[in-house]
């Protein structure tokens, strides 16, 4: 799916974006994410292997996944707006299959911005494969201060 | 909204499920949640107030939340039907009020178990208040090994 | 779940809800809903028993539900707020069991209004026994023309 | 979005698709859903324009849009396995945008079939134009009798 907004530069870079996590968003250090690129309305990070990130069967654990979708979200929604206000209404994932090792990538679009955005996140193993899960979600954008 | 069971002993313990946490759950320490409770069905955990959880603004971060609903409801599936091989198939979140300082409680409550359960959980700020998150999930119960 | 006000008189009542849904929502009569009851943030609506809501297996059609649980939601948000303009921005449902004959009950609650609000749906048999459905719904709420 | 398996002939035809739909899904004739073309694990559908299916403002219903979704995914299961047993597990819709006149096609695409389904549909105006929802569903597949 192609972002809202083709040819039209991202309104944060991915050394911004890093300084935006690493200055207001500890819990970002604690998922210990990559971010590999930031377009206008879409973004691409990556989730480490870690395996402090692991649960039972020595799978990456849901949360680390939701975690790594969300923000995902996060830098498109910036990508998009600018506006670092924004915040998640609702979010949607479903679990597809177990992650190799190698780390995780996701692929965050943007469908919509506005007062409310939406958009999807598709999370792939690293060294490629079939998709682990896929995620909705809505975000609220409050007036910047 | 009641358990599945009531009047039932749950199949684990809080300790023997912080000890399946310690044991096999590696991410779970990363969001270091207190277990208050589980019952046939049921249960009630604690993300105490860490400065490491939050995102812009001095709030809990959404994925935190997401991981608490998250193991809340692994700890009541495992509370109804002993099984710890218990994986999420989907998941569903939508976010209300910021949180205040002082910790989140989640209260999950399994409606069905079987091949497919589901369940609810209900974030509460722990000095009480109104909600701060409700979700909606779906797990898989593969057999025992 | 109580809902966010209680004690506080629905800014709709029944009658004039039906009413609001002949007027402006013709694709309720498709689903032929009886609105039970409606208050300030709750409401309870039955979908009755019809073979034409049936689909393979002769159980209530999960469209049938959504609906179901869709106009739940939009009369208890009107009962809170009196908005009728207010419109579904996401839902979330989990299918639990099938429906046996007789009809399904909706119990929505609404748990925050505002410029989102957000709610939850409950449904079960309307001749008693284990839910058959969970829903979670944000909705979107323009100012009032 | 590719489906999961390309160059592979659907398990079934529209006419009958069409056919399974008249004979064991009496809700779907409410809709007045056309099918456009069924592929191994994809699907087209159209929910032609119709007043009955409106809702106050004269957009398209939600319910409406739910059971367009639902019915894509379920035309692009059956067109991967032929189970015609599927049921739906869980559904999660973002509404993004009001339809223009003029009936929306749901794109449905399954990234995962087994004992558990998982895909997403991406709802456009049958005029072209922006999405107006967006959806991610998983699916319960009971063995064939």
């Amino acid at each position: 799916m192609e972002p809202i907004v083709q040819n039209t530069l991202p309104k944060i870079s991915v050394s911004e974006f890093n300084q935006l996590l690493a200055d207001q968003h500890p819990f970002a250090s604690l998922l210990e994410i990559e971010v590999v690129s930031i377009g206008h309305g879409s973004a691409v990070l990556l989730l480490p292997n870690r395996s402090a990130h692991q649960r039972l069967g020595g799978i990456i654990a849901g949360p680390m996944l939701m975690g790594l979708a969300d923000l995902a979200l996060y830098a498109a929604i910036v990508g998009a707006t600018g506006n670092p206000e924004a915040v998640t209404a609702s979010l949607s994932i479903n679990f597809l299959r177990k992650a190799p090792p190698g780390g995780v990538l996701a692929h965050a679009t943007i469908l919509k911005t506005g007062r409310l955005a939406s958009g999807d996140v598709l999370l792939v193993p690293a060294v490629g494969g079939n998709p682990v899960a896929q995620v909705i979600s809505t975000w609220s954008l409050p007036r910047e201060k």
